[in-house]
């Protein structure tokens, strides 16, 4: 059964989202993955998050959306201590190469409230 | 090695994406293997294309980040008729579930140029 909690449930537009795409090295599985979960634990308590979603293919390329109220919920995300730390540690070890971008959503739709929904 | 063209090199910001999240059911893997491929390629010739990147999961979860010069140029993509015909496809067969949002980026670094670049 496809699990329907990896799909963020955000409000309507507009709001912000971080895009991280990232080719991970070989190195470090186990220490990425308990990284990577104990981030999306921490950033769903910050103020301002909306939801997250995740992925990554056999390759290594993962691209991962947060989902944000606003540009100050981002800049606040970015700067707590932990994350700082998981950031360097990412610059460091665990990715060849990444990119990050702040867009600004501003619109949407989903599977069930698209034009072509009811086809 | 890294494959290095997997992210997308897209210029200094403003500029568009559109991310498509999607959970795929399990029907049909060729044909909508064939599709995606036929679809980047037709994309990637469309007026105001700036890349794309693109990963999907063991699970079937995959993000998929369209970027673009103009909301035009995203608009003139959607209706491109071949590409019409696939987003039916994918409503009627592909897709278990799927979000898809149009935002505007407003700033973007890379590993290279990120503040812990030199760490």
């Amino acid at each position: 059964m496809p699990d329907a909690d990896r799909l963020a449930r955000t409000p309507e537009p507009p709001y912000w989202v971080v895009l991280f795409t990232s080719q991970r090295t070989a190195e470090d599985p186990e220490g990425y993955g308990r990284m990577a979960e104990a981030m999306a634990a921490l950033a769903s308590k910050q103020p301002g998050y909306l939801g997250l979603e995740s992925t990554r293919d056999a390759d290594g390329v993962g691209i991962t959306l947060s989902y944000w109220a606003s540009e100050q919920a981002i800049h606040d995300w970015k700067r707590v201590a932990a994350h700082a730390e998981a950031q360097r540690l990412g610059h460091e070890r665990w990715y060849a190469d990444f990119a990050l971008r702040v867009a600004k959503v501003e619109r949407a739709y989903t599977m069930a409230t698209s034009p072509h929904a009811g086809l």
